[in-house]
């Protein structure tokens, strides 16, 4: 036990040695947004750092700086983002809009990504009575300030920034981290929640390791043990800003399970492995693949899109619309699929890539219609239809030709009718592709995930 | 209206000179019957002829004659049989021993076919009081006393006799008539039973046009408005002289429906055709059969067993628990069949034939493993079976080799399996043979109920 115990603290040594920033790098960063909030302030406008960087729970290599500008509560929500952009293209090189709730502005800054980022400033928070949101980043100078405080009060006993510094980097090895819909995954704010609620990176690890589904962790006890009904996410952690949300909201089943099991394996043979690139698939040729696909006996078929920049944290959840909604009409249509996935290289193109389990079938199909005791006209509307109908069993079935005896045909007619699609996607046309022509180095890794 | 009168009245008369027997016929079949009681008689037994040929119902092509011996209800079940035999094959010529509840005898006199059945005699029976039946064959003396005082008490009106030949004969033509296990259709009993109810045969069909599922007819009224909820089948008669039986238990879904579609478009357009061979398919050619299966691009297989005489009302259900136990089985391996049908000769061959919508399958498929939050051993049992097991959201899913990527190869399995295969067929030998092969001239009509 005292042996397990110090190859432990021994890994985490190791691996905090590897992530944790340097003296050198924190004061650089912190050089860096001290300068970025002055110039800020020349243009009449304060400004605060948060994440990561505000927390010290940041890594070594992430080198993202958010700022948020703060505006009153007076001033109109459509400012904000205009004015943050004004500030910022003054400040920064190399900057771009992005789009999330509202506008706001990425650049560089002495070789540094800063997000510059508009929010309001509602004055000091009550923690666990935060109603005052009026976009969804209002929050985050309340969360930035909860964890600085958690992290204080531990202070003279245990270093939490490290303690999440660990979880944040274990959790990225074995991809879970990260709450962007590409992702679904565990955030930042999440992370730093649950080392405060169990106390230490191996408490977690523990907890975590024998959670159900619908696991409810109510930090501040908000809602005092009766709040667990209202949320039906596979992992509740309740914000202690606000009682009624769910940091853990975009934490899908999957991540949530993968995350499980990698704890269980840390536990059973802990190692410095799980923290580096533990969940990462080995990267196959595509020789290897065209193999592995023909052995399988399947047919990959894939629609491609191109199309401007579009905020991935709003491209993906349509892509996942087009790919759900086209997985369900395919199989009205009698074709099987085994698996699909979204894929998108995060600039100008997307694929929706499926496995198909069936995807031939016969020129015929069986049509059933009324029963014998229905209305007379329903059944000589069906006669009407289908000249060869049969009784069979009470009611009048049919043979008829098949609109589609191939998957790739049907999907071909799917994509033009677009009927449910994402948003940006019915206005785009799709491009078919089968078997090996799918495959190009960008989209490898999608196969890696699927076989 | 009076034109679409005379024109029925003129079509069942048309109908009658050909299906009635003339007086000659029915002169001789009735001579034949006394001189084979007669004969039994010197055996020191009763016997009395029951069937159409009692009712006077029978048709003229329809030359088999029923002939019950009676027993004491003091002599043993096993005795019954044994004694007809022997007498039997003392009068008969060309006998053969059939078994249906117990054995019979089947054979010639002077051209014609008799069947000699044993049964108890129980004296007069009071109709609607049916209690003491010793075997299935035991009412039928009862129904045909039945039958004959209702034809009589209405003689003066109508003859009930000619609206009954009207009805079987009809029945006959659309395919429905005979209540064995393999037509699954109305008796000859049933049909009496209809005209009674409803009067005369036009009137039958006008109501039998209209019938729902469940239609419950309680020819004398024995449940009082409230038996219906005790039958589940699609038609319900009861019968007359024992209230808790289902006369039309017999009858399937399948064939009520084509009858209510006969009726109504006999009412439709009435024509001599309904009543002869309206039901026939017309005969297709190996050829023609070929051209239309690889026009559908589904394919076929079928199972031959050769095997010993059975009675068909004891084969056939065995034959359709075959069918339906292997195409259950053969979806759980994930092929599809659009339509599977039981064949047989009647004498020493049957077969099943499936028709498969889906009959070839990739190399691989997907295993469902157990969730992650389940007991860990069963877990590591799944990890262990399925090294390449992964996480497909909240549960385990692997890929494995398929057992079977061909349909043919899975029914080979199954038919060696042989779980759940009807009694018979278990100690039977089947052979699978698929496409042309399947083809002869025996098998043809299956084809023709299924294209």
């Amino acid at each position: 036990m005292e042996d397990k115990f110090s190859l432990i603290s021994q890994i985490f040594k190791d691996v905090l040695s590897k992530i944790k920033p340097s003296a050198d790098l924190k004061a650089q960063r912190q050089h860096i947004v001290k300068n970025i909030i002055a110039e800020i302030k020349k243009f009449n406008y304060n400004a605060d750092i948060v994440g990561s960087l505000a927390k010290e729970t940041d890594l070594a290599y992430d080198a993202d700086i958010d700022i948020f500008v703060k505006f009153s509560p007076s001033i109109r929500k459509d400012e904000l983002g205009k004015t943050v952009i004004e500030i910022g293209e003054k400040i920064l090189s190399d900057t771009e809009i992005d789009y999330a709730e509202h506008p706001y502005l990425r650049g560089k800054f002495k070789g540094l990504t800063i997000e510059l980022v508009p929010c309001y400033d509602f004055g000091e928070g009550i923690f666990g009575d935060f109603k005052k949101s009026a976009t969804s980043v209002d929050r985050t100078l309340y969360h930035t300030r909860y964890v600085r405080e958690k992290i204080k009060k531990a202070s003279d006993k245990i270093s939490l920034n490290d303690e999440i510094r660990l979880l944040k980097q274990f959790m990225s090895s074995c991809n879970v981290y990260g709450a962007e819909a590409s992702i679904k995954g565990f955030s930042g704010y999440l992370a730093e929640l649950l080392c405060i609620y169990y106390g230490c990176f191996i408490d977690v690890v523990k907890h975590a390791s024998e959670w159900k589904l619908n696991t409810f962790i109510d930090v501040e006890n908000l809602w005092e043990g009766h709040g667990k009904i209202l949320f039906g996410e596979p992992l509740i952690v309740i914000d202690p800003v606000d009682k009624n949300r769910n940091v853990a909201s975009a934490v899908s089943e999957e991540n949530m399970a993968k995350f499980i099991y990698a704890c269980r394996k840390f536990l059973l043979s802990p190692s410095i492995d799980f923290f580096f690139n533990a969940g990462k698939k080995e990267k196959i040729t595509v020789e290897e693949l065209i193999r592995i696909i023909n052995e399988r006996g399947t047919k990959f078929i894939a629609v491609f899109y191109e199309h401007p920049y579009i905020n991935i944290n709003n491209l993906y959840p349509q892509l996942e619309k087009t790919r759900k909604t086209l997985t369900k009409q395919i199989e009205n249509f009698k074709f099987g699929i085994m698996n699909s996935k979204s894929w998108t290289n995060g600039k100008n193109k997307s694929a929706i890539i499926f496995e198909f389990e069936i995807f031939e079938l016969p020129n015929v199909e069986t049509i059933n219609g009324p029963p014998i005791d229905t209305p007379i006209s329903y059944q000589e509307t069906f006669l009407n239809m289908h000249k060869n109908a049969k009784l069979g069993g009470w009611k009048w079935i049919a043979s008829s030709k098949r609109k589609f005896t191939k998957a790739e045909d049907c999907l071909k007619f799917l994509i033009t009718q677009k009927h449910g699609f994402g948003k940006e996607f019915i206005n785009l046309e799709g491009k078919i592709e089968q078997d090996e022509k799918i495959l190009n180095d960008e989209i490898m890794d999608v196969f890696a995930e699927i076989l």
